[in-house]
């Protein structure tokens, strides 16, 4: 092996990516040192935040570099190893480069154990987008049997799970999402008591007060915007709101704006807390362990968006802000 | 003792209230019956929040009817007692009614000692105003020691003791306030670091990063819009932001707009956290106990504008919005 595939950020994206902002590029691999392990991408996790780090604004990770690989969770094959730690055959998961095959010192990987589960599921289910589901909504949002609970994206990576858990929690759980078949996926395969199509609805304020006459405890918020404010006029006393993507602000190119927030914050002394799952590194553990238990028990169902094909990341990226996901979008690479 | 002056609600104010919203009139005093009390007003606190209450939209508190008595926090004398609870010449504390006299059944009012504190101070630093800066401070905002404080309307009630707290916590503590003497007193009187004058200051995000270069870990925010923008754009990683008062937007008559707020949240794993007084009832006695004891060593200095004369109560209030007062505005009633 001299030489891998990789995708470099071509450009900084304006607005909406396309996929001339990826580079499709051969770099050379070096001879394995002692310590590091040569790995096989085989599946590439793509997930909205990245859009964050394609631009060069300082956020809590870094930006990605121009002519430099884009990188994600990643699941990969161990093929060769000069490291104790790791044997050929190994899975991992970890942060990896967008590389058919590179180089690792094996720092900060995961061994994963593809008879427990489908390799995949440790980017989705198992993985940061479970993970992020579990401490947004019960460490932030801590439901209380019995409540109300909102979710936007709800057809998607994390708020599939999410509705799933506020079911096991014992809550009423309604989700947004924007499509037909994907407000069917919520109620039939997610447990959702009821969906509401954002893209067919006029007046999305009513809809959620319709779909929830005792107003909402709980807001887990994967899009912003609009979808937001319609959640924060249906708020209760004392309601939480889990700020944790954005999807429908990532591409605009100017500061959006909307009805100020604090009054509504006042008045009905509602929480609003954004997270990135990087915050609870300690309490993984705990977290994959109650996921695997339910998922094991049958209480959690997992829907991936496979695309096969380590060259098209970019576009299946590129999807996920045109919502062509249903659940976790993978791309399978080899 | 027939009859009583008494400030009614004459009309619900659009935008900035004048005085013709308020109407005095003589109000009828019946016969004290078994177990009423007659007080006489002493004391009367004009706050901020009253001005929701002039709506009729639903909040945490019923709006004030038309025709009826304002009422707030104030402290009155027992002039007579058919209650076994109270005795002529106590002094006591709570919501009521904007009368030179009133009947009133012994519930919920609190009796106050003129020996331990002047009566006043029972409307403010030992009252809802210290109980608001040290709950939404402290259980809120959890300063740790050496972490950067900004406070809007620093020198206002609320403001002039959420510095001397955060002083008290061993923090660095930046207000914004409005006047140059105001500004003045912060640092002179109450501790503050640093203080802004917004109203001299035409960048307000360059003005709070110069002042705090290593960012705000705390904001408390007593003022809502532009200002809160400016300390948002300034603030740190898992910083929280204390959402106690807008007063810069009560008396707006259309829905007010801003920069939405959702990405910083999430970038930077912020808190914002809307609160009224009432939530922490339960605790309210250690609250007063602190404040009390601070006051005692002389840790905490506190300050009013103090307004002569029962019917000056609608035009002190109107003065909150335009910034009249340094410290706890309170009407003298007799």
């Amino acid at each position: 092996m001299n030489s891998t595939k990789t995708i470099l950020l071509n450009n900084r994206p304006s607005g909406t990516p396309t996929t001339s902002d990826f580079k499709i590029s051969n770099l050379e691999l070096s001879d394995l040192k002692d310590g590091e392990i040569l790995l096989q991408a085989k599946y590439i996790s793509v997930d909205p935040y990245l859009r964050g780090r394609m631009t060069d604004q300082k956020s809590y990770i870094e930006p990605f570099e121009l002519n430099k690989p884009i990188s994600s969770g990643m699941v990969a094959e161990v093929i060769e190893s000069n490291n104790d730690q790791y044997t050929k055959g190994d899975f991992v998961s970890g942060m990896l480069n967008w590389s058919e095959y590179q180089i690792h010192n094996g720092a900060e990987l995961n061994k994963v154990d593809p008879n427990q589960a489908p390799l995949s599921a440790y980017l989705g289910v198992l993985g940061m987008t479970g993970l992020t589901a579990y401490f947004g909504l019960l460490d932030i949002g801590k439901p209380k049997e019995g409540e109300t609970i909102l979710v936007s994206g709800a057809a998607g990576a994390v708020g599939s799970i999410v509705g799933q858990i506020g079911k096991i929690k014992g809550c009423t759980v309604i989700g947004i999402a924007g499509s037909d078949e994907k407000i069917e996926l919520l109620t039939n395969e997610f447990g959702y008591d009821k969906g509401i199509n954002y893209k067919t609805t006029k007046d999305m304020n009513a809809a959620i007060k319709e779909a929830a006459p005792n107003g909402i405890d709980v807001y887990f918020d994967n899009v912003g915007g609009e979808i937001l404010d319609a959640a924060l006029a249906n708020i209760n006393r004392f309601g939480r709101v889990i700020a944790c993507g954005a999807i429908s602000l990532y591409n605009k190119t100017e500061q959006p704006t909307g009805p100020r927030v604090e009054i509504t914050l006042i008045k009905k002394s509602v929480l609003m807390q954004g997270f990135t799952i990087g915050n609870y590194a300690q309490k993984f553990g705990e977290g994959i362990s109650e996921l695997a238990k339910w998922l094991t028990q049958g209480k959690l169902t997992h829907k991936e968006t496979i695309v096969e094909g380590f060259d098209q990341a970019p576009q299946a990226f590129i999807d996920l802000f045109s919502g062509k996901n249903q659940g976790k979008m993978i791309v399978k690479a080899d």
